[in-house]
């Protein structure tokens, strides 16, 4: 039997194939019965995809009703030619929900530098709308898929004295995606009532503990987009910054998307392992995410992974040639709780402790530089062959 | 028959199995008949190995009379033992040449954090002063060889008004080297007659032209070396940055460092391209060279390299989150002198051109930012499955 996705109430979807790849479901729809409060993160990458500056546009505006996404193509690199088409995508779905055009947010992914092809995304945004129901949220996230190997989604329940609402969360993204480049898109669906501006504080916090923790290769793409729909439809008291429900709120807004990231970690391209860096003793917060993302994004640290070395000094290595201040005779290095680096150099633990501890299908690595108080955490995945092998194909 | 390779007048090589590793050759030495002029260049990894450290100390002292490098084993992350073994070998061979131990420069690469086996490494220098030859320089470039395919050695022939004079370089490097990581070593020998600070400029202005302006996998290790002796035995007038054969010289050495680090490209872990990146139009020097840096680093560029697609999206991709400053609609893209993409979007070449250009074994991607006149070029190489494969094993 297929799974079913809840949607939170006042909320529809659905997923097609339109044509624009071959054989495979390649347009997704979110709509919201009512206008939704939005917010929305983005790709920081300068080369930004029409799309993203379409959205951009739209989550300044005051509300809106609908996601309409398709995969197979990014729209990116695609000049005046580009935005005209974004535009005209969400002019599309606009007219079939009677409303602006500023209303709909778009997102692509896909290859890059050529034309979105129109008639296809136009005859797809029809049978979107015809296909559109409450149940259709697994299609939705099965139609996100690239070369993602599982559909990603998440559910959390909230009671807000008696109210009952729902987040859900539909995410893709495996590193980057054949042909060209890929992304990493989410969309957030709650009925909680929530002020704009405190939606937008929910999201941007839990992103940075969330989708900005985590790194498969280290490449951000054009086309990299959360957005988040807030309609109200739960009827609780709307939630700002001081009210009694905001601490609940973002706590599961937090938890929808940090098991979002942890799915697209583990579904990695080519990834057998998850493993999470955590660097403490830093000169700053700062410092510390320099040194775990250099560990982190390390082919040598990533490739030792997928072997069942521990392979310590490639992570001396690393936090060596990262922006972070580091005194190699400070050092400590454990994976789990199994000591492998005391002040720089060897603990002492037999190799074959060290080489259980990295065998296991998760593991962290806590590194303490031991020159402050700063700390960050990072989530990676090992590489294996076969990233390389998505990556040429 | 066997290679031979010319070593400048007065230095005599060895290469051995001293038994650290395996059956393979593992020590190899470098010696000048009289004290020589040093210069040199070391990794700028906040870690560094003990045989680093101590060549800081060799450099900054006035004479060198020889370098005894073994490989199998880093002496890096090994703490004051580390720092002992390493001023040990130096002093075993200073023995050897009644010279203190500050005349000797040593050097190791292979596994991080074990203890150099010194029984071993006596034994080793023992017999290479046996060994030591003239003829003895193919020796010393084959015993310098970890996961090397090939053994990388240029000689080059200078006339100083009649003094004949050589440059002679030795370097092993392929990108990082199992078991844990490895490095790039490069000896210069020159019997040129040349003042110290001169020689620590010509080699710092030739490095950055070239071992400096490669990347395999974008890790630095904590081992890289580059030394140069130069003996004086030529005879010629001894150079300064004011004489007559100044330029001669560095244009001279400039060659020999350009052409090693071409063969380290050529031989990265798994490689089958070299790909020359070359950025202009940025806004500073600088920008250029992070631009380069960020297209020649990317796994998804270095992937698409490895199969016959132009990919011009992920270049477009890493441009846009490096630190340069990009503004999308001003960038054009040429592989070699075909155009890909003018103002941000494809230049409307035909496909099969663009493949055509991508397939050759060598190339070059032109990229003009269009905002100033900065300007910079990295070489690298594709990464192939084979990469990961050498990296897990």
């Amino acid at each position: 039997m297929k799974k079913t996705l809840p949607l939170p109430k006042g909320f529809s979807a659905a997923g097609i194939a339109a044509g624009i790849k071959k054989k495979k479901n390649d347009m997704a729809l979110i709509v919201s019965d009512v206008t939704a409060v939005s917010a929305a993160v983005f790709t920081t990458n300068q080369v930004k995809a029409a799309p993203v500056k379409w959205d951009i546009q739209v989550v300044e505006h005051d509300g809106a009703r609908a996601i309409v996404m398709n995969s197979g193509n990014a729209n990116a690199c695609t000049g005046v030619q580009g935005l005209a088409d974004a535009e005209a995508m969400a002019a599309l779905a606009a007219g079939r929900l009677g409303v602006k055009p500023l209303d709909v947010f778009v997102c692509s992914t896909g290859t890059i530098g050529k034309p979105l092809p129109m008639e296809k995304i136009a005859g797809g945004i029809k049978s979107l709308f015809n296909e559109a129901s409450p149940d259709g949220g697994m299609d939705a996230a099965e139609a996100m898929m690239t070369t993602d190997l599982v559909s990603k989604t998440v559910t959390a329940e909230i009671d807000f004295d008696g109210k009952p609402a729902r987040i859900t969360g539909l995410a893709k993204g495996s590193g980057m995606i054949e042909p060209n480049m890929a992304t990493m898109l989410a969309f957030i669906l709650t009925d909680a009532a929530i002020e704009k501006h405190t939606l937008q504080c929910a999201l941007r916090t839990a992103a940075d503990m969330s989708f900005n923790r985590i790194t498969v290769d280290g490449d951000r793409s054009t086309n990299d987009t959360v957005i988040c729909l807030a309609n109200g439809q739960a009827g609780n008291e709307v939630i700002t910054q001081n009210s009694k429900h905001w601490k609940l709120f973002l706590q599961t807004l937090e938890k929808v998307l940090f098991d979002l990231s942890m799915m697209i970690v583990k579904d990695g391209e080519g990834a057998t392992r998850v493993i999470t860096v955590r660097v403490s003793g830093a000169a700053s917060n700062g410092e510390a995410d320099e040194a775990a993302r250099a560990v982190a994004n390390s082919m040598l640290n990533k490739t030792a992974w997928a072997g069942t070395r521990p392979n310590w000094g490639r992570i001396m290595d690393a936090i060596g040639y990262s922006y972070a201040q580091v005194q190699e005779n400070k050092v400590n290095i454990d994976y789990d709780d199994v000591p492998a680096v005391r002040s720089g150099v060897a603990a002492g633990t037999p190799e074959e402790h060290l080489v259980a501890a990295v065998s296991k299908e998760a593991f962290t690595i806590n590194i303490n530089l031991n020159l402050g108080t700063g700390k960050a955490v990072v989530y990676t995945c090992n590489c294996t062959e076969d990233y390389v092998r998505i990556n040429v194909e």
